[in-house]
């Protein structure tokens, strides 16, 4: 048997815990998530790989599966799909020839440009139920304690994607700032 | 248009925060929940009515839909299939005739009683993810801004059944600690 430091007591606290609160944040993100993408025929996998491309600026299909949570196969799959779509293409890198890599072709940049535009013409829970703690941090929460548990349970990789996606939205944001300056000048 | 104190940049960076944390955190808990119910031949939305109705003592089903984060209609519908299967008994209220209620039959309890004591014959990614932090904290993560998120979305209602339930594994465990001690004597 093995020796554990918690009771179980505990673990079926904890478990009660994590269980309530990861399926309700999910269930809100997904259905603010559905309204966001259903006017473009896109199914929540769909708009995830197209996401993970555009923020990552092309990534392999293991990437993309590890950052969205889903089967390698799902996301080759789907990718095949936006292909068809012109949505997105494949490719090989030369520095990397055993994976397969995705990125947006010029109609899938489009679309995500235009649905970062049209955000907010559906409504969003989860930013709308965060507003409160904005007010108080000055700044939107950042969930660090689940940022330790998916760290833990997903490892460096998981969390360096999830790192580099941020400075991608930073710098395609300040990219944006700078051509609008230029712009106006 | 509506005036906001964020900016779209925020307002991405956020969303992309949420949504890729939610769902990684809610797959892990998927997947350690589907590992555990294995044997028992229920699907999750079965378990999770089952578990809500031995943590509540009894539930309504329109109780069980919002702690369930589940359609009406799939707590009804699973919950006939839990009862057919004599796990569950539905009844009215003297106190409240107008909602139908469960709750679990003493094949339900037993089943319950079981798969706690055989939560260890399976792994808890979220629980082994956690125990850093509880060896810092001394006791496991609360995730109090995600419970200031659902809250708001939710609504008090959510988090009165959601205290509730942890009052009830309190004092369940807390009752069998005293069977174990009046035993022993």
């Amino acid at each position: 048997m093995v020796e554990r430091d918690y009771t179980m007591k505990e673990a079926m606290m904890f478990s009660q815990r994590i269980g309530q609160l990861s399926k309700a944040l999910w269930k809100a993100v997904e259905k603010d998530w559905q309204l966001w993408i259903k006017p473009y025929d896109l199914n929540i996998n769909e708009h995830h790989i197209l996401w993970i491309a555009y923020h990552l600026k092309g990534a392999s299909i293991s990437d993309v599966a590890k950052f969205g949570v889903m089967h390698v196969s799902t996301a080759f799959n789907f990718s095949k799909k936006l292909e068809e779509r012109e949505l997105l293409a494949f490719s090989k890198r030369d520095t990397d020839k055993r994976n397969t890599y995705i990125e947006l072709a010029s109609q899938g940049e489009d679309l995500m440009q235009e649905m970062i535009e049209r955000y907010h013409d559906t409504p969003h829970s989860v930013i709308d139920g965060s507003l409160k703690l904005r007010e108080l941090y000055g700044k939107f929460p950042e969930f660090l304690e689940v940022m330790a548990v998916i760290r833990t349970i997903y490892g460096d990789d998981f969390m360096e994607i999830f790192e580099a996606s941020f400075k991608n939205i930073e710098s395609k944001f300040n990219e944006e700032n700078h051509i609008v300056e230029a712009a106006e000048k």
